[in-house]
């Protein structure tokens, strides 16, 4: 049976031209892991109306799995992120100049969701493919952790047979030509999502395996 | 009127032969900030024990603020953490051997907890006395995280009036001799960790300023 | 008129199963940037041999241009080096098990040699391509930087028209999957030393714009 | 009999406030090591008055040893430079607004200095001493690597005894209180330059040890 996926990727933001989450989520739309049957959706990098185009989507094509990613910028490798915490705090405004400080993504929520992802499977599933990845214990406190806490939340309250999480993607080489930062082309990183996808879509519980960080 | 503070550092880990949380921290029970009286405490680099150790202090001191400390290698900056989340996944084993994998901290317990210091006034007057400090959203998911989030299990459940958290130090210098990374030497920590427990003193409320991060 | 190019990579060292440097000259020499001539030749990561095989070649093949590549574990981007100093200074022992300290390269020969590539226009022509590069002032002091010196002194003092250098590449992404290190695929790198052969053939003379570093 | 030690420091440059080498220099001078006859000098931060300034501190002085000291924003670590080459590239004008591109520092000079002073047994001594240190191969293309090959050039053209050479120091903490980057207290950097001299004075070769970098 066809598991029916809902994969999510973020416009530009920050003064960059592109977003690799976006690139990547398109192309896995357009050369989808075999069995999955993918629906890329687009999402603004905007905090108060990036919910409500999911939610609709999620409600619209009733999705086996939802996966959202975004750019993490620095970062050398593909990061399932594991926890999402019920906080805004942006450093920068989002695309509609609104900067919220200490806001809950949803007032009265719980402080954290964990991912329903299977993550340590979709990190060893990358990893087996030649592909760098990493179990991330922090999606920032901007619009990514916003999605990613959104999405628990909904999931979690509306969907609850629904698995879903937030997986970050690095910069691709053209956004850091002269900057000296790790990157990741972009067919890598689709790449990457496809596997990570077919290894959630597969997997109903993880892998009794450490991938902890010290600190 | 005094404000009775717990202060606690870890003992080393990981090969280390010093720990600058306990270095940093019996520094500053010899020489606390004006009004305050500081109480130091050791915890054992233990998942089992150490929050034991810590509850017991904590139920014959009765402090008004708690702030526990740890090493986190690599870090350039003294870090308050924002968030402790309920997980133990350990990537070595601990003082004693154990190794816990995607085990609760607190079966039951919520996904995670906030700090209730002001991290933001910490870090605030961290740097206007000259030290590198900044908002940090993950403890990690070793001895450390265990202790950030039984420690505010513990507040929350028992003593809601006691306010507390976690902050992460750098390495002192000595334990990077020959690695090339990061450090902050015992003196600057602990003076920063003054600093810090002044301005949580002080604040009932924190700073509606941004230290969020992107990703 | 076809310009005739050695282009030579590393076999794997310290530990390593594969050489980004001579996956990306292979693939480089099967498809070859046009006019361009490609002679792909492997080095030996030893100490005293890698000279001896790349004199042969150059003596056998007359070529207009020479480029060494090598791995440069750690680095995210394409980076022509600059200049090659005459010292092996080495921190592990080369695929022979032989470990020089303080050797000269060249006994008697100059401190230094500037590279004859524009490696200004070489890392100009990477950026345009979308890929990341940069100009390194340090080969380090092992094999690459031997090689680097080398070539540099055998082409000074016997092949002065013939114009050449050394350009470091990134780790594979099969190399840091669990590493949390930068990487470039190879196809990536050896795209970017098609575009760095193209301008070096192209350019008698170097960009007047700064590729400097404060430190 | 008593070594006479000409200790160089440097005005604040790219924007920042202060220098850590010449804090770190005025503070050996007040203290110097013993044995030691310490005399600081500031230079500026600019590329055609600095080796003025020092030339004629040198004529003036007649200093045994020559320490000239920077700023290397982002190291974690003191690093003797092993290697000085004879090239300006500047990224930023220097303090007077000037910025060479592809100069040379002394025309015609040969194309790099190695140090003079014992880089190896300077390293051990610091890290003995638990302060962290590295040697480095690079000097960057800006003021310091210019005043370092300058001095190279002109200890090894008209004070063929004088021993000399350059030491890079990180920030101050001052410096990077928001910025989470690595930095050393001045007292320390101070510390380890007192150190460096006396290992300087005392060894007339350098210990037959590694320190060399695999790129």
């Amino acid at each position: 049976m066809t598991t029916r996926v809902l994969l999510t990727g973020f416009e530009p933001f920050g003064g960059e031209s592109v977003n690799p989450s976006w690139q990547a989520v398109e192309r896995v739309a357009a050369t989808p892991p075999p069995g999955l049957d993918v629906h890329a959706l687009l999402l603004p990098c905007a905090f108060d109306v990036s919910l409500d185009v999911l939610r609709e989507a999620v409600a619209r094509l009733g999705p086996d799995l939802v996966v959202c990613t975004g750019q993490a910028g620095g970062r050398p490798d593909v990061t399932p992120e594991r926890v999402a915490i019920n906080l805004d705090d942006a450093r920068i405004p989002d695309n509609t100049g609104f900067q919220p400080v200490d806001r809950e993504v949803v007032p009265g929520g719980p402080a954290a969701y964990f991912s329903t992802l299977p993550v340590k499977a979709c990190v060893a599933a990358i990893r087996a493919a030649g592909l760098p990845a990493s179990v991330s214990h922090t999606a920032g406190t901007f619009v990514c952790n916003h999605v990613a806490y959104g999405l628990a939340h909904l999931l979690a309250t509306e969907y609850p047979t629904v698995r879903g999480g937030f997986v970050h993607l690095p910069y691709a080489p053209e956004q850091v030509t002269a900057r000296q930062q790790p990157s990741l082309p972009v067919a890598a990183s689709a790449e990457a999502l496809r596997v990570l996808l077919s290894a959630a879509a597969a997997a109903a519980t993880d892998l009794p395996v450490s991938e902890g960080a010290i600190s």
